[in-house]
């Protein structure tokens, strides 16, 4: 027999009745019923009831083992009393009797008990991570990343997608975060970085031939911690074409994604159909780049009805050069609580308030209730409520002024009223690519052009565009947004360097500078760099959703905590001197 | 159409005959036939022949393009004249009569050419890596690596891994290197390092009860640059399973690794039996522990025939406690030329040389030949002769001495005598495991015991074993040789805490060393660890061997230069005074 093993916690049932068995695992709980103890028996697929009264030879050292010991068992199969199955069990019509017991490493008293639903604080969790991670739901999710990232690999195989590993230890690759630095020993002084992503490299792929590239790919950026982000690495699924429009770009990673849901999502539906959102629209119609589309309100332009009207503080707004006023239907959400609630909401989001009407019926047919509905008399207010096919019982809020300064509070407000009234359809994964995104913004306090996005994206319209109104340029760039999250980035890139070069002297930077902090790419787009595009999909973020998690903690086997620290390895730690002396460095002393 | 192919320049053939195409790639080559222009036209898949004449819309455009250019071709199918079909080419058979021609990127004159044969200085070819990168060896190398990558992960799903992914910015984690350190910026002075390898955390995993890992693993060690490694990061198959002994570990492996060669290895012969070798007698018998095996010669102990023998030199060594008389035979290379020029290799590897002995017929039946025959005279030449199983025609090398002053240039002699005398069949991948490493090795210098290989072993006999002579105790420690290279390395890993200690007490380090150097997995240790063990098999190593390459750099897409530069991407590179600042270091200034 096995040394350690001849079946899994999973794999017995009523046909191995009689069998004399070998099982191996950890002690989930024991209880002791009158002189027989009972013991779950755990592994990683399963558990086993093991029993062992006093006639068996085992009896004296089972009696000692505690939760959390790591034993093998030998024994007998037997059924179980029928009063006793468990059909929640796979292995729940059958025991096995214990004759023989070995002690493979026993537990300390436990920081963390596995077995039950205790809470425990984030800092005990990741000291003992190995004991946390031996519960059942921790195990689940840490499968549940590793099935969907093996599936994501299928996936992109089954369209002739090739994965490449491209360099870790390299240079700065500057993508808008922080780099992490590696000190060189050969080259005292000077440092390598850790890519944000391997955006150069896979642009330098195409450069080189590869026609299709993928790589589930770790990436490396030195932020602040949170929630939704690792501190140091997280990885993508970071994918690359040649020769391909932005629609090819879609219709190579919409299966996947898709798929992936459809497997992982647990019976959720699933959008078959993605439609395409320009920028500008998604900030109208939602407050966000990143709109969730479980949530049908969708908002509206409503500002002539504003004009001139009695309600004064909108009439005013509206002199003003680029304002307007903005309403956010919601459906069923006709009554002053409700309204005085999101009100009160907007106010904490910083905003003076919302105006609103709602729409009632007290015994006298419809009525339209609010001191908005009154500032602006009963025609405007009709009028307002037929532009946003409203009626009995429903609402609408109302938000004026410069939209970039209440975009995102309205995006917000109509999150919360899609949850509060209950609009938003929990079961759903609601997709949508955010396209025609601008490739520059004009930063609010310099007046500086600046790049909104991702500098290496092709402008539409190319040169000519570049010739005119900076603001106006849009590029081939996009986001897969799904329920509320930017799931995927990308763009087609700009290859030519002409172009290149024009895009980056409208932000500020001239050649040289461009040719320093990329000339990796630069130069090679000067040697036949054909037309390319791709994408990058948040592996965690995915699995996040999928398994219903808030904190990406939950979904990565071995975090840092919130403040980069992994408490169970003891990392970052002081280096030696020598180890500083090597690299030619001096830490300064902090005050 | 699509707006830059409808098919790849590997697609069309005569069925397509009088289709009008659309292709996009490089210009290969393009040559002027009496006013006919031949461009054949590159993408990743494929070569198509296109031709022009100045009867097309198109001549005056194509006339313009030079190597490597970036082009779009619209044109219509023919067949080519039956001389000019070329059957090697998938698509020989056709041509694509060129109606319209759009640059998709022009070229700069090429600092390297991807047509051709021509050989460049690496330098060149790293820093112009993209177009390295096109010519055809290349493209082939790195889809090889792509699908042995591929085809190790299927094989390992097929035997119920999940792969997982461990944290890379972390904390050290010796192995016998240097750490790369990633300075903390949230944490000024301190630093993260990036693993070696994920062994701590793989062993993590195992405690944490998920009973079988892989990952394809990025590993980092800040060694000095060799031709067969990697100076900064590197990728291994990196595997672990609980509740496993050595042989299940063998068993697990041996199908991946044998399968890989098998469908990559160009139909060479691969072992289908591994034999398990002793770590002792592989060095007596091949003077390795990483032994070629395609070659058949075998060493063997040949003290007895030289005791109190005429020849000097080596009876009085063997008056020495420790020493040996080893012989190296070398069938067919009985002829003095060969045997003087193996001596002659001895002397350059520093040592005073290697006895001979031949045998020839010079007519009058078998004869020895050769000094050390005359000074131990016939019977004991015979005596040799009969133990080595020669004849005439065949010779034998002997060295004398503690084998650890020899056994390493016996090895390599017995390679040299291998490929000189065409004895190692390089048509096949020879395969075996090394078994049996002794735990500790006393430090010839010092005399101090320490770690031979891996301290992480669990030692054979476990506790009571460490009670002994240290220098006795084998571990569970193997390692995979094939064809000369060491392709996996591996153990039953030392789980208990207890043996753990005492292990390292042995080696010279208190608990509390060990508990800093290697906290976070001793102390998992405590609670409950499973008996586990696994491998790690280096990826860039394997696809060497299948590409029969010398130098890991032509495996990998964006190597470093021997001096851990990237030229191309100018790595490492000064960082900004900001930087150094957020990451509280300062530089020394190198004298």
């Amino acid at each position: 027999m096995h040394a350690y093993r001849s079946h899994t916690c999973a794999d017995l049932s009523l046909e191995n009745k009689g069998d004399t068995v070998r099982l191996s695992g950890w002690v989930h709980r024991v209880r002791d019923h009158g002189g027989v103890l009972f013991l779950d028996l755990r592994d990683h697929y399963g558990i086993t009831q093991v029993i062992c009264d006093p006639d068996s030879p085992a009896f004296a050292e089972m009696e000692k083992v505690r939760a959390e010991w790591c034993v093998r068992i030998d024994g007998t199969v037997k059924a179980r009393d029928e009063s006793l199955v468990n059909p929640k069990l796979p292995t729940g019509e059958i025991e096995v009797y214990a004759r023989d017991i070995e002690v493979l490493g026993s537990a300390a008293e436990l920081p963390l008990q596995v077995f039950g639903e205790q809470e425990y604080p984030e800092e005990t969790r990741l000291r003992y991570r190995y004991l946390d991670l031996r519960r059942e739901k921790m195990q689940k999710n840490m499968a549940l990343r590793s099935d969907v990232v093996t599936s994501i690999r299928k996936r992109m195989w089954d369209q002739n997608f090739r994965e490449f590993q491209t360099p870790i230890i390299t240079a700065s690759s500057p993508e808008g975060a922080r780099d992490f630095l590696v000190p060189s020993r050969l080259h005292p002084g000077k440092f390598y970085a850790l890519p944000q992503a391997p955006q150069q490299f896979k642009q330098l792929l195409m450069v080189s031939g590869f026609d299709k590239y993928f790589q589930i790919a770790p990436c490396f950026r030195d932020e602040d911690p949170r929630a939704d982000r690792s501190p140091t690495d997280f990885y993508q699924l970071d994918m690359e074409m040649s020769f391909v429009t932005q629609q090819d770009v879609f219709d190579t990673i919409q299966p996947v994604i898709a798929g992936i849901f459809q497997e992982f999502g647990g019976g959720k539906k699933v959008d078959q159909t993605w439609e395409q959102i320009s920028y500008k629209d998604a900030a109208l119609w939602y407050g966000s780049d990143k709109p969730d589309l479980r949530n049908p309100i969708k908002m509206q332009v409503v500002s002539d009805h504003f004009r001139d009207s009695g309600f004064a503080i909108f009439a005013k707004l509206l002199e003003q050069d680029g304002t307007e006023i903005r309403a956010i239907p919601a459906p069923k959400g006709g009554s002053r609580k409700f309204c005085d609630r999101m009100n009160a909401f907007a106010q904490k989001e910083g905003l003076p308030g919302m105006g609103y009407i709602f729409w009632r019926d007290q015994g006298n047919g419809m009525e339209a209730a609010g001191p908005l509905a009154k500032n602006i008399g009963p025609e405007r207010t009709e009028a307002i409520r037929q532009q946003l096919d409203l009626g009995v019982g429903d609402a609408a809020f109302f938000l004026g002024g410069k939209p970039k300064s209440f975009e995102a509070v309205a995006g917000r407000a109509r999150n919360v009223i899609g949850e509060e009234l209950n609009l938003t359809d929990k079961e759903r994964f609601a997709f949508a690519w955010i396209v025609d995104f601008p490739i520059y913004e004009r930063d609010e306090e310099t007046g500086k052009i600046d790049f909104e996005h991702n500098p290496f994206s092709m402008p539409q319209g190319g040169m000519e565009a570049l010739q005119g109104d900076p603001l106006k340029v849009l590029g081939y760039q996009y986001d897969l947004a799904c329920n509320g999250y930017e799931l995927v980035s990308g763009a087609i890139r700009n290859h030519k360097p002409e172009i290149m070069f024009k895009a980056f002297e409208i932000a500020g930077y001239g050649e040289d500078e461009v040719r320093k902090r990329f000339g990796g790419m630069v130069n090679a787009f000067q040697y036949g760099a054909p037309p390319h595009g791709g994408c990058a999909a948040g592996i965690d973020r995915i699995v996040m959703l999928l398994a219903e998690e808030q904190n990406i903690r939950e979904v990565i086997l071995f975090p840092m905590n919130q403040r980069a620290e992994d408490l169970m390895m003891n990392a970052p730690s002081e280096p030696t001197s020598d180890q500083l002396m090597e690299l030619g460095l001096r830490v300064i002393p902090q005050e």
